[in-house]
């Protein structure tokens, strides 16, 4: 059962806008599209024209599905919530050892997809990322606004790109706000827009005083990070809750970031006069 | 003006019980002591008995009195919350430039902090740690209480050490909570109560799903850490409050943790049925 080599890209497709954004780029690129939907994940308005709808925890019946296909890709897109440990346990109890799910249970939602990920691989598929299929939908290199960070929030961007380095190795969350020198929060398993309500909490409190050139948020994807498992991302809300919480720019990995809907991020952006950078992972932006 | 090697031990002491606590130790063992109250922020008790009370921001008249009194040692004792940025700003313009001020302003408390010793240094002080003149207050190595923690915990505990060390480049919180290999969270700006105010909400959600090991809360001072300008501490409400969270045991680098009231923190570890470890720079508990 190898890869076939001219096959459709099959998307698995969760939550959010992402999927169906993916498979127009796809389709734009003259690539053969199939969508399995989740049930209660997937967009309503996708699932309509999905191929296959199938139960997040009927892994079976999307294999299936998969070797029926011979696709010459596989992607994951959009969130899936995690399924409780005992649906998990029972869903992977068939392809897994018992010992192999426990550990996994007790790890990141990182190992809980690559280990899935590994589990289509077996099966002779090809399991891609959407930076490779489709790397349009990644923040690019340099300033996407008209605000430019100056000398001080670029190293405050430094440093915050820096930190996250330090991280990698650990499952921890890929985004921190920096004021000045300063480290005012590092994303845990709460997500990107509780740190940054965290922020505004603590934002001119004793805790956190207000200097004049305010904050900045980083995210990009850990170093050395399966793009295919976890790709971070950002969008018109994180720019109004990061514009709320005090921050005055955002800078995020370049070809390792998703700006989802670009247009209205940027818009955003341009209204509160925040900057947007994408910065390469060599450096300067 | 050269340190006196037999004058007094002058605490400069902020609030909470620890100046007392120090004052004490100190006595003990046969030290002359003097304390300089803050007004506003040394607790009443202590104030009433102090040597002088001064203002915060009077650095000028602080100093005044360490010449006057010849001490053998300084040591700074208790929190201060930090002044606002302009009044930091009036009572350092005397002492130094306005670039270095702003930039202090711009980083964190360590280096205000710091800025602060050196001042006391530049005047022939020598200002000591409380890890160096009274190293009782601190955490002993070794299991605490009755419960220990297991294999699977003590992964935990070494995880979150290493976190620990990797973020010690930065100016950033000194505790973790580890829910298995996982990261749940990193303490930032709020503080260790706040952090695990956050680890209990999110604690059995699908964020952080409960894992039947629960969570280990580690805290210890960075590498390289001077401990004379900040020594982390975990107390009887650190307790409550890690029981709250979901949290299982705290362990705590040993020598370099002060533990606030040791006899009810481990009362309410016990009650808790929490493990207490201390664990030693180079490793094992």
């Amino acid at each position: 059962m190898a890869a076939a080599s001219h096959g459709p890209v099959v998307i698995l497709a969760g939550g959010g806008a992402l999927p169906e954004r993916l498979a127009r780029a796809l389709q734009g690129r003259g690539r053969e599209v199939r969508i399995i939907a989740f049930r209660g994940f997937t967009a309503w308005r996708l699932s309509r024209r999905a191929d296959a709808v199938v139960d997040l925890l009927d892994i079976r019946r999307a294999l299936n599905l998969l070797a029926s296909w011979s696709p010459a890709e596989v992607v994951l897109a959009g969130p899936v919530q995690r399924p409780g440990p005992a649906a998990a346990l029972g869903a992977l109890a068939s392809f897994r050892n018992r010992d192999e799910i426990a550990s996994l249970l007790a790890s990141g939602d990182d190992r809980l997809l690559t280990s899935v990920i590994r589990l289509i691989e077996e099966q002779g598929h090809r399991v891609s990322g959407i930076d490779g299929l489709a790397p349009e939908l990644l923040a690019p290199a340099g300033v996407m606004s008209t605000v430019t960070p100056d000398d001080e929030q670029r190293q405050s961007m430094a440093l915050g790109f820096s930190l996250l380095g330090s991280l990698s190795p650990f499952d921890v969350g890929q985004a921190a706000v920096i004021a000045g020198r300063r480290v005012a929060a590092i994303e845990g398993p709460e997500g990107t827009d509780a740190m940054l309500k965290r922020v505004r909490r603590l934002w001119g409190t004793r805790r956190l005083p207000k200097s004049h050139h305010g904050m900045v948020l980083v995210k990009t994807a850990k170093e050395g990070q399966d793009l295919r498992v976890d790709l971070p991302a950002i969008g018109p809300r994180t720019v109004i809750r990061a514009a709320a919480a005090g921050v005055n720019g955002i800078a995020v990995g370049a070809g390792r970031t998703l700006v989802i809907d670009p247009e209205e991020t940027l818009q955003e952006a341009e209204r509160r006069r925040l900057f947007l950078v994408g910065v390469s992972p060599r450096g300067a932006a």
